[in-house]
């Protein structure tokens, strides 16, 4: 039961979005921004971002939400799984593995990031574009996770509620569904 | 040294909102509505709750700063010196006390945030409404403590500097300044 009153059909993030949409648009905003917009990272990669981060936090709705959406954008299962499991021997590029290493350092803390790893990503050609974006993705998961967990919102545990919820990642990334599109959003929840 | 290219005359998060402007407008205004829009939390008691939160998180620069905020919007430095050291005994009201629990217990985790926890916070009068912004302010805080320090920004040891900064966020809020009134956003950091 979540700690405050939320929408049944509307589990994990989707409910809190729902309860406060005037907090909800900036924080949509933010994440088409990082996760959709312009970058040399592609939307695969920003998921995996997204989904180490959510799994190191334990945030169960937020990983199941982000390994759908990073599956279906890279095509594969597999990449997903590994990272979870070892960035070390995870396959992705170097430059990637030092990104995620980077990434996981900020799920920590802010203040466990070291020198070594950022000149690390640096080495693998990573520009400092990625590496301040790479931060700030994982700085805003480690936001929506404990807004997910920390209001004990719902998880469903039906696979397929995160692979539609995934779709509509891909398809409509973060922004608001216009009016209209109510039919979308209760399907993607069911 | 920071571990990007930043201005150097903007420490701590002030570089980071002018490095990528795009992504720090829904940074700005997210803040904008939970720290200074309409609340039944004082100003100041929002101040309070992003610094425990930045304490926790040992991120000196965000400490400093909205520990400075805090202390001109309550018009005494005693209080947001007490929260820091003990949350049980100090000299705040006793919703503001479980609702400033629940904040520390966000910056640890969301799975932190007890059931037990959010009841007490509600005997004492807390809305749902209320202890929906707590843990969102708490999360948003853990996101910049993390932007902060997983850059390695630079902190200012002067004094002075917090408590020009902490003026502006009294004035001027988390909107960012209007064009003209560089002056003011020079006069602040140096």
């Amino acid at each position: 039961m979540p700690y405050i009153p939320l929408e049944e059909h509307l589990p994990g993030i989707t409910g809190l979005l729902e309860y406060r949409k005037d907090s909800a648009e900036p924080i949509r905003e933010l994440t088409q921004i990082l996760l959709r917009g312009p970058s040399a990272l592609t939307e695969g990669e920003r998921e995996l971002i997204a989904t180490i981060v959510s799994s190191r936090n334990q945030c169960r709705f937020c990983t199941a939400a982000h390994t759908a959406a990073a599956n279906i954008l890279l095509g594969e299962n597999d990449t997903s799984e590994k990272i979870k499991q070892d960035i070390s021997t995870a396959p992705v590029s170097n430059k990637m593995r030092a990104l995620l290493t980077i990434a996981a350092q900020v799920q920590e803390s802010g203040k466990s990031v070291t020198a070594t790893s950022i000149q690390k990503a640096k080495d693998e050609g990573a520009t400092d574009l990625e590496i301040h974006d790479t931060v700030l993705i994982a700085a805003l998961f480690c936001l929506y996770n404990r807004y997910v967990d920390g209001l004990a919102t719902a998880t469903p545990n039906s696979a397929d509620f995160y692979t539609h919820l995934g779709n509509r990642l891909k398809q409509n990334g973060y922004n608001r569904l216009p009016q209209g599109y109510d039919h979308l959003k209760s399907q993607s929840v069911e």
